[in-house]
């Protein structure tokens, strides 16, 4: 079976994401007003066989914890749908 | 009102994503195999005061194009939620 999985790994709320601010600052500068915050982290796809939607979903689990996503200064989620 | 616009950036189908393509690569390391695709890009969410829905749309939607996206190599899509 094929899936393909949408995963959004993001800086923790707590923490500063000074991308995000330098994007705040200069929203103004291009006639963008009323923008109070900006976050900005990645969004990455995988497209991946597995014998069933659990073992696609533990997969992509593992792929987020040790490889994709810093646990200790990241957060993530996904969704992950069958093709 | 207040919206929450969640948005993706992603590079081009048809354009090489070297990032993805080392992910790919050393996902069989931490015993991940089956994975046929990785495709990196960001995930964006911005906070922002507008006076109507439409409005929001506009304002983000020119943020994505202005500033957020390189339109040439990378395409974008949002969702708005109103708060």
């Amino acid at each position: 079976m094929k899936f393909l999985a949408h995963i959004n790994v993001m800086p923790k709320a707590e923490l500063l994401d000074p991308q995000g601010k330098v994007v705040v600052k200069n929203l103004p500068n291009i006639g963008i007003d009323g923008v109070t915050d900006v976050r900005i982290g990645k969004h990455i796809t995988i497209s991946l066989d597995a014998a069933s939607a659990d073992e696609a979903h533990d997969q992509v689990e593992m792929a987020c914890s040790k490889l994709l996503a810093n646990v200790i200064m990241e957060s993530y989620d996904f969704v992950i749908e069958e093709l």
